[in-house]
């Protein structure tokens, strides 16, 4: 442990307590001139099982302090990994924190919120002051959950939970093989399949890269080429004119390159089926996890882009 | 939210408690007989910053129960990602849980666990009964903290936090782009550098391949062909042949291929160039970020082997 230090920063407590990973919650309330309230909180935990209990706390300094301590109803709304707007509103004062969003009603006519991982009502069991807070135990009296993946929070940042996997087969090695080696044998044995559907269709690989291209952005023959890069500039007007002939393309001379309605037929189907390739090679990921994984690919090609211009 | 019930269940309630994603922490002690007492629990949070404050909560049916209920001082350790073991064992009761592990000794002699991402040593404030649970809150007298990635546990499940980034430029053309041309696009920019690599020690892709196949297990000839697949298998033996003559391969006909003393200092030379030119393109991802890379794209390339065998 690098920094061993007395408590004398407030920072430096605060960066350690960063420290533990959470998940992020809005607290709402109805204040007792009928006005709605709303905190965000990560100091959220159970506490008790028989009877149902959690707890939170509230800092003494907070604008909706008063409400919280004579409501006796709150609800407690475990946010999604969508939600982190609503966790930036809740946490913010000064303005109306309900404005423009649709809320159900708990107990008590609490405010709830809709699209979160959970919601506990509670009924305030007991208020216990410690410090610059007070801590809030509820008893829970009803409460739902929904399979959204949570938000999380950790060290000033938001993010999401990656669950470790048990070992499995195939796991060590690759913990051994170079990286370039995985991303070879990844990168194989989706194209090999994707080769396959694409011979079914009848359209080449690079074939079907002009119709995406095409289809992606207005472009004449030249501009193609120098996307394709050198090398591959003879090729692309073959395979533009391939395509034209039959049918897919629309290509004249010197203007820009569009797709024809059986040439857009035919990328729809072939992405469709590409696609279908690639959620299946996908499938011991959660769309969590994909997510990940594109955003990861996405980097190492931005490294390299970075690395051109550099 | 598909599940909504008064709570009549345990298991519910707890799988709802679920959704929120927390740190892991054990938390140590002396016990009025000098043993050292310990157990994990997820219920800890911070409370205040001035004073700094944190709570934590013990069931009353914990072993450790009467040791944190008289211990005037007492540890919480957040543990770090490569801890999980250590969770487990302060997990389980009727075990010696401190069995074979070196611990400092804190304020009261408390044992202190190393190799944590923080540790807060705190004098007990405050207990209060909730349910079947004890809030325990102790003022932080002293802590530390390092850059472990903590531990993560959410839904009953061991995991890791990984941090949403905030918009960078070449992300959100990567949420619409095939996943296959982002792998190709990646696959390309490595290779492409790891060919330029290659080339000035005179090494091609495929020579460095049978290098390192070599290296890895006792191979002949035609165990080598076999590895390489249909349509490369003649390549090979003029790969061999030729590796041969240069002096980085013993490749006695029928017999095992074995790497020459030359032959392994190409091969770690250019494995280690390799290397370095991995870790520039993964340069943006943290360390867990880069483990969690490797475990997709290992997942992906299983998917093919399940397939090709299913």
């Amino acid at each position: 442990m690098s920094k061993t230090a007395p408590v004398d920063s407030a920072r430096m407590f605060r960066n350690a307590l960063g420290s533990f990973a959470t998940g992020v919650t809005v607290i709402t309330a109805r204040a007792a001139d009928g006005a709605d309230v709303g905190v965000t909180a990560n100091s959220f935990n159970s506490v008790s099982l028989d009877p149902p209990m959690i707890l939170w706390s509230i800092g003494k300094n907070s604008s909706s302090l008063a409400a919280f301590m004579q409501a006796e109803n709150f609800v407690v709304h475990i946010l999604a990994t969508d939600q982190e707007a609503l966790s930036g509103r809740f946490a913010k004062s000064g303005t109306d924190k309900f404005a423009g969003i649709e809320v159900e009603r708990g107990q008590g006519d609490v405010p709830m919120l809709k699209g979160c991982a959970a919601r506990f009502q509670c009924r305030t069991a007991f208020r216990h002051e410690a410090g610059d807070h007070y801590i809030i135990v509820g008893e829970v009296s009803d409460f739902d959950h929904d399979d959204h993946a949570p938000l999380a929070f950790h060290g000033g940042r938001y993010g999401m939970f990656v669950r470790n996997d048990p070992a499995v087969p195939g796991q060590a090695p690759a913990e051994e093989a170079l990286l370039s080696e995985l991303l070879v044998r990844a990168e194989d044995g989706l194209i090999r399949q994707i080769e396959d559907e694409l011979s079914e269709a009848e359209i080449s690989l690079p074939e079907f890269e002009v119709l995406r291209s095409v289809s992606d952005s207005v472009l004449n023959v030249e501009e193609l080429e120098e996307m394709a890069g050198p090398g591959l500039d003879t090729t692309i007007l073959v395979l533009v004119e391939d395509l034209a002939e039959r049918g897919y393309l629309d290509a004249p001379k010197g203007g820009p390159i569009t797709l024809t309605e059986e040439g857009e037929a035919a990328l729809q189907g072939v992405t469709l089926d590409i696609e279908s390739i690639e959620q299946a090679a996908l499938s011991t990921l959660s769309p969590h996890e994909v997510a990940l994984f594109r955003r990861f690919l996405a980097k190492i090609v931005h490294s390299f882009e970075d690395e051109a211009e550099g």
